[in-house]
């Protein structure tokens, strides 16, 4: 909703909505709202307090709901703006990522016996001693699933720039698919190993409350992609491929065998809040080993001081190799176990010269972790190979 | 059902259910019959053909749905045995080891529409061309839940041994406590990092078709562990935790570095069916790596037989270390992304001295790879550390 005119196209969507079903609104901010105000707070101020930071936020939404509102207004309709607090979504204290706790919905629910639309605010809550909260990632659609979850909606409506969830990312890969339904745990899978169209927090919401989601285009009537049971009885394959790209593969070498140093390091690393998404020591010999471990990207900094830190307290010379790294997973109902699977995608990234850093299985995914100048060939050849193109 | 009065014992649960409901009755082979068929075969030939293998083992449950029959009869219920063919449980071709394509429940439906209870073989299934196939592992749960599925049950009731799933396993570690309901997703990760209790094959088409799925104790009438949609919105914490012991950690030291070699010793791997769960490699210098990888216990002769092939025809010397290893995965929606759990994780386990070897995450479990002397100590403090006894 980055222009009142695209408002205005999005209010137009709720009121044929309307003619048929009762409906609720969930609305983020404008364009590059939620930029500016965090670009002004740093004009102020270097480190500003999670909780102002918060209350500065959720200025976003309460715009976005106030015109969309006026919006629907013009159509006729009659509609009520909502804050996340006035709605009863009730949340933990943790500032800027906080999780939601319980949703008390009755505000909503008398908004809706009174056949007006409720449009709320997305992304932000109230935590129990009344302060103000953001969800922090995917915000705008966990609000939306938790709120269908709560009101045991038929259908919660995702409305994006895309016509759905795509074997690929359709922006980058071409003659990608669009999937026409999806189980809720490939789709949590799928947006847990990169995908960005729907939040895994969204995700878990919706299958633990057997919410059907649709994420669909806001610019057409394109029927979108419908997240929900599918059945099928058993047929491992491929239904998606997803990638995740800002991750970074750190080896800290000829470590000191000492008996509590791997333990410090690593503890070390996640108290401080980095997340190890792999973590691997190599075998060792009688005086040392390599440890090897795979963050976030955008977390490199922060490990390298705390890495700093330990050794100066462990009194040894951590030597550091550190490398951009990829991850790419293909995600399919039970291919985890399926050994045929893990075989084809080998043969498909040799016969392209891919060399493949490290490989983790889980019950839905394969996820394979690359230099970045494989990935794309990487992709490209799985698409073909498992039929994942038009 | 190991003896004649447990059959009866069992026919009585189904009298009572039956008072209330249409039921269908899925069983598998007493006791000890599939071992001891396989052992008559092995006594014939070293080598029998998977099609007469098939043939064989599929006679121990018909077996079981005769006697189970007679039972009900006796009972004053109407019942009738159906083998898995007859209840058109349709499969591919891979014996000894096949998918369940579809299901053609046309007879089940007519026997229940005249007040019939059909017992139908779990386990076996029949190829497109009229081939008598099993499912093999988890195979009386999958015919069971897909049964489920086709008929949509209102439940699916797994009778064990057991009062239920618990947070570990309760023949094992003292004071674990039975988990009333559990989400399709936490209950697939469970059984698919090593919870026996319900096999994931079966938790995948539950999830996928929305049947409730109960594991409860044929020895009483206590209520089970429920396995469906579950609520709670956001609350990441641990729900269970379980363990896989027959795993197998190999390194390659010092593997050449040339090109081809990693893609080729994989590639030779998984195409021979070694189920790879885990691969790493470690930093490579200019002329040599470190390839190391984990699969399960039972593949170790295979691995070890293809290895030694690869290197003969790479002409190198494999230099190979190998180490039983185990895994422990805590599970909990949403627990692979919450930094807070694995700093968690990491502390207790620091704290009764574990060494861990390798960990993988996923959006639903934390994985951690140790040595089989440091299994029980390291669950013992993680059960304690999250709640998860009585």
């Amino acid at each position: 909703m980055a222009t009142p005119e695209l408002i205005k196209n999005a209010t137009r969507r709720i009121a044929e909505i309307k003619k048929k079903n009762d409906v609720v609104v969930v609305v983020s901010a404008m364009g590059h709202t939620t930029d500016g105000l965090l670009e002004l707070a740093h004009k102020i101020t270097n480190e500003p307090k999670a909780r102002e930071l918060d209350m500065l936020l959720t200025a976003g939404e309460r715009i976005s709901v106030a015109l969309f509102s006026m919006g629907l207004e013009k159509l006729n309709l009659k509609a009520v703006s909502f804050t996340g607090s006035q709605v009863g979504i009730i949340t933990d204290t943790r500032h800027t990522d906080a999780r939601i706790l319980e949703i008390r919905g009755e505000r909503i629910k008398k908004a809706l016996s009174d056949n007006k639309i409720p449009v709320v605010c997305g992304f932000q809550g109230v935590s129990p001693e009344k302060e103000i909260t953001t969800l922090g990632r995917g915000g705008s659609d966990t609000t939306a699933v938790a709120l269908g979850a709560d009101l045991v909606a038929e259908r919660c409506i995702i409305y994006t720039d895309v016509d759905g969830v795509y074997t690929e990312d359709p922006n980058r890969f071409k003659g990608v698919k669009k999937i026409d339904k999806i189980s809720y745990a490939e789709m949590l899978e799928l947006s847990s190993r990169g995908a960005q169209v729907l939040h895994p927090r969204a995700s878990n919401i919706a299958a633990r409350f057997n919410i059907p989601v649709e994420v669909r285009n806001s610019f057409n009537n394109k029927p979108g992609t419908l997240i929900t049971h599918i059945g099928g009885i058993e047929k491992p394959r491929p239904t998606a491929i997803t990638h995740s790209e800002n991750l970074y593969l750190v080896t800290l070498v000829q470590v000191p065998r000492k008996p509590t140093y791997l333990s410090q390091i690593v503890t070390e690393l996640t108290n401080a809040g980095i997340h190890l998404k792999f973590f691997f020591h190599g075998i060792s010999d009688a005086k040392q080993f390599d440890l090897s471990f795979i963050t976030p990207l955008n977390e490199r900094r922060q490990a390298r001081t705390i890495l700093n830190k330990v050794a100066k307290k462990l009194k040894i010379n951590l030597i550091k190799e550190s490398l951009e790294i990829c991850s790419v997973s293909v995600i399919g109902t039970g291919i985890g176990s399926e050994n045929r699977i893990l075989a084809e995608i080998f043969n498909t990234l040799s016969k392209v010269k891919t060399h493949i850093d490290a490989v983790t299985t889980s019950e839905l995914s394969i996820n394979i972790f690359l230099k970045k100048k494989y990935l794309n060939k990487a992709i490209d050849s799985l698409l073909d190979k498992f039929h994942l193109r038009k």
